[in-house]
C-alpha cells in the first residue's frame, strides 16, 4: 500500500476528481475519500475518493518508469534513485528489510549479543581475496604517512573481531558491511555486500554449527514468507516461476552433509565433463558446486573437512593423518553455490603457534594468539552472504537487484 | 552469567574441586553440579559444584586484567581484544546490543522499511567534514584510474540515499557506519561511528520530526532499562554516579523547544564569558550548547530554524524574509551536547536548482533534482550519533568506551 506507482495506478480511473496539477503517472497525491469494503477478491478495502490533488507532479515523458510496462531488471539498474518505486524493486527491497529484522530476531531470541565489528581494519593479511585501502582524500595520491599510523583497510569478514567477542559473551553474531575489491563483473559478487556472521564458544562439532545454520535459514525464511506474503509471491510470479516450489522443497527437507572426500568422489564419478577436471586438494569450482546440488536432489548440502592447504590459518586441525584436513564447513544451495562458510576454529596454543609461524603472520597476530593464552575455549562459526540469501530465497539471477545501490567494477552510481 | 570473569570469580572459592590444569583468574571453565535456590539476596540461583575442569588456563602473570582490581578505562583502552572481558565493557557492549535491537524495533513497529544505505559513494561534496578516498590497496600508490571509473568515498551520512528510497516507501531508516576523516581526539569524535537515520514523506513541519526524535529516544531507552537493568545499573553506579537520576530526569520531562534566534538571545544574556563570543549568524560552540542544556535544566532542548548559510543545500527555505533560515533541528542533550540532526528538505523543484547553482553543484546532483521532478513530495528526516546515545543514557565520558574497536587518528588497533 505504500508502493506510490500502485497508489497512482489506482487513481488513473479517477481521474477526473483530480484538482491543481496534472495527475500523470509517477505523481504523488493526496487523497480524501472514504474507506470502504472492497467487492473485489484482491483486496480487502479501498478508497472511495471525493477529492485528488495532486502534490508533486511528474514529467511523465522524461520519467524512465512507464505505466503499465513491464522493465527489464537490467534497464531499471540504470536509474539506482528511481527503481524502488517499481513494483519489483518495491517487493524486493520490502523482503530485505524484512529478513533484515528476522535475522537480528533470531540472534535475539537465541541469547546472542550483537557486535559491531569494525569497518577498517588494520589487519592485512588473512587471504580472503582482494584489499580496498583507506587514506583521507587529500592525502590519497601523495601518502606520506598513514591517518592511521599504519595502512587501514576494508573489512573482508568480522570474523576475528566476533572471536575476541565470544572470549566474553558465549554466543555473538554480526551483520554488517563487507568489501572485496575484486575485478569481477559476476552475478554473484559484489564490491560491497552484505555479511551475517556469527560464533559460538564451547562448540566442538561442525553439527552443533550446522544445526544453527539450518536453523537460521529457516526460521529467517519462515519468517520472512509470513510478515511479507505478497511481496515473496510478487518475486516467485514475475521474476522467478517455479522458485516458490523450489524454496518449499528446501525448507522442507533436512539439509544434507557430505564429506570434501565424498563430494570428490561423486565430482569424479559424474558424466558430465568438467571445464576443471575435480581432484583431491583442489578447490571446489562453481560448475562442481552446481552439480554437488542437483546431485543432492536440489536440497541444500553441507560439504564438510576440507584440505588443510585450501583453508585459512584459523581452521581446526582435525587430526586425520596424512590427510590433514581441517574442520571447515561449505553450505552449497540450488541457484546460488555456496551461500555459508564456517568453521570450528584452532584454540590450542601450541597448533596455532606453529601455523602462524609457517605463515610468516606471528608478529601481526600477537593478539589473536592471546586469546588462546588467557583462557582459550573451543569455538567455531560461520558466515553467511546476505545478498546470496536473498537470491536463493526469491530466484533473483543478478546480485545487483538485491541491493539497494550496487557497488562492482567500474560502478558507483549516487 | 555469560561472563567469564564472573564465572571464575565465584570458582576462585571452590578451588579444591578443580582437576587437570591450575585454575587462574582469566581461565574458562567447565562446571558440574547442581543449580539450587540461592540464600544470598543479590542472586536467584547458585550453582553447587561438584566438578570443575579448566578448559583454557590463564597465564595470570601476563594477563592485562589483574583479579579484584578496578582498570580505569583509558588502561583498558590498551588491550581491545581483552577488555571485553571486564565487567565494565561487558556491561557496556550488552547495552549496546539492547539499544541495536531496541532501535530496529522501535522503528519496525511504527511502520519503517529498513534500507541499507550503501558506505561507498561517489557523492564527494555535500561539505559534511573530511572524507575518506578509496582504491584497491594495489593502486593506492599509483592511482592511474580508479576501480570505480570515479573516485570513491566512505559515506558521511545515509540521508541523500535515504531520500530516494522514501519515494517508494514514505517512512524508511538504516543504521550503519559513517566516516570522517577528522584530525580530532575529541572525547566526542571518531572517525568511524554509527549512525541511526530515518526519513518519512509527507511530513511538513519540524514538530512531526521532533516528536519521533524524542519517542524514539524514550522507547529506546525504556526498552534498553527494561532489557538490561544490571548493565544499566553497573555503568550508573562503576563508571557515571548520579547517571541514573540525570537519565530519570530526562525521560520523565517533556523535551524543550527553541529557536536559533532565541539560543543566541540566551547566551548573549548569560552570565558566562564564553571563548567565543554568541552572535546570530555564526554556529553554535560545544560551550554554547553545554550552556544551553543547563539553561533548560538539564532536560534535552531541541534548537530549530537555523541560518541558511550555516546548513547544507537540500535543508528547506523558510521563507522568512531577510532572516533567511532554514527548517532544521539539532537536539543538545545533557553531557553530550548534540545528540540528533535534522531538517525538512527542500523538495521544490525551483528552489532546490537555484541552490545547487549558486553552489555550483548542478551536474553532481542531477540525480537529486530529478527525485523532485517525478512526483515530488514533501519529506524531512534526522540523524542520531548512536555512539553519543550511548554515551547519553550511560554517562560514559569518553566515546572509545562505547565501541567495541574504536578508530581515531593514529590508532586502529586489531
Amino acid at each position: 500500500m505504500t508502493d506510490l506507482l500502485w497508489k497512482v495506478f489506482r487513481l488513473l480511473q479517477i481521474q477526473a476528481l483530480t484538482v491543481g496539477r496534472e495527475l500523470t503517472f509517477g505523481s504523488s497525491v493526496q487523497v480524501q475519500g472514504q474507506l470502504v469494503k472492497s467487492q473485489s477478491k484482491r483486496q480487502n478495502v479501498e478508497l472511495k475518493a471525493e477529492k485528488i490533488e495532486v502534490i508533486g507532479d511528474c514529467e511523465a515523458k522524461a520519467f524512465p518508469i512507464k505505466y503499465k510496462e513491464r522493465h527489464p531488471l537490467e534497464y531499471l539498474r540504470q536509474y539506482p534513485h528511481l527503481r524502488c518505486r517499481t513494483n519489483a524493486l518495491g517487493s524486493i527491497l520490502r523482503v530485505r528489510s524484512e529478513a533484515t529484522a528476522a535475522i537480528h530476531s533470531y540472534f535475539k531470541d537465541n541469547g546472542f549479543v550483537h557486535i559491531h565489528t569494525p569497518v577498517l581494519t588494520s589487519n592485512d593479511c588473512e587471504g580472503a581475496g582482494e584489499l580496498f585501502q583507506v587514506e583521507p582524500s587529500s592525502k590519497i595520491k601523495v601518502p606520506e604517512e598513514n591517518f592511521f599510523d599504519v595502512p587501514a583497510f576494508l573489512t573482508v569478514s568480522g570474523q576475528l573481531h566476533l572471536e575476541v567477542m565470544s572470549g566474553a559473551f558465549t554466543q555473538v553474531f554480526t551483520f554488517g558491511p563487507t568489501f572485496r575489491a575484486e575485478n569481477s563483473q559476476s552475478r554473484r559478487h559484489l564490491a560491497e555486500f552484505y555479511m551475517v556472521e556469527a560464533e559460538m564458544s564451547f562448540v566442538e562439532s561442525l553439527q552443533d554449527l550446522m544445526q544453527v545454520m539450518e536453523e537460521l535459514f529457516k526460521a529467517t525464511t519462515e519468517m520472512v514468507l509470513s510478515h511479507c506474503p505478497e511481496d515473496v509471491e510478487l518475486c516467485h510470479q514475475f521474476i522467478a516461476s517455479g522458485q516458490k516450489g523450489r524454496l518449499e522443497h528446501m525448507l522442507k527437507n533436512n539439509f544434507l552433509i557430505i564429506s570434501y572426500t565424498e563430494a570428490i568422489e561423486i565430482l569424479k564419478q559424474a558424466s558430465q565433463n568438467f571445464a576443471f577436471t575435480p581432484k583431491w586438494g583442489v578447490d571446489l569450482q562453481t560448475e562442481h558446486e552446481k552439480y554437488l546440488v542437483r546431485h543432492c536432489g536440489n536440497i541444500p548440502v553441507f560439504v564438510i573437512n576440507y584440505p588443510s592447504e585450501l583453508k585459512p590459518f584459523y581452521m581446526r586441525e582435525n587430526e586425520d593423518g596424512p590427510q590433514n584436513t581441517v574442520a571447515a564447513v561449505d553450505l552449497l544451495v540450488p541457484g546460488v553455490g555456496e551461500l555459508f562458510g564456517g568453521s570450528l576454529r584452532e584454540e590450542r596454543y601450541h597448533v596455532l603457534e606453529q601455523r602462524l609461524a609457517r605463515s610468516g603472520l606471528t608478529k601481526a597476530y600477537q593478539w589473536y594468539l592471546d586469546l588462546r593464552k588467557f583462557g582459550s575455549v573451543p569455538h567455531g562459526g560461520f558466515g553467511m552472504g546476505f545478498e546470496r540469501y536473498l537470491q536463493c530465497i526469491l530466484g533473483v539471477d543478478n546480485i545487483k537487484d538485491v541491493i539497494p545501490f550496487p557497488r562492482f567494477t567500474h560502478s558507483c552510481l549516487l
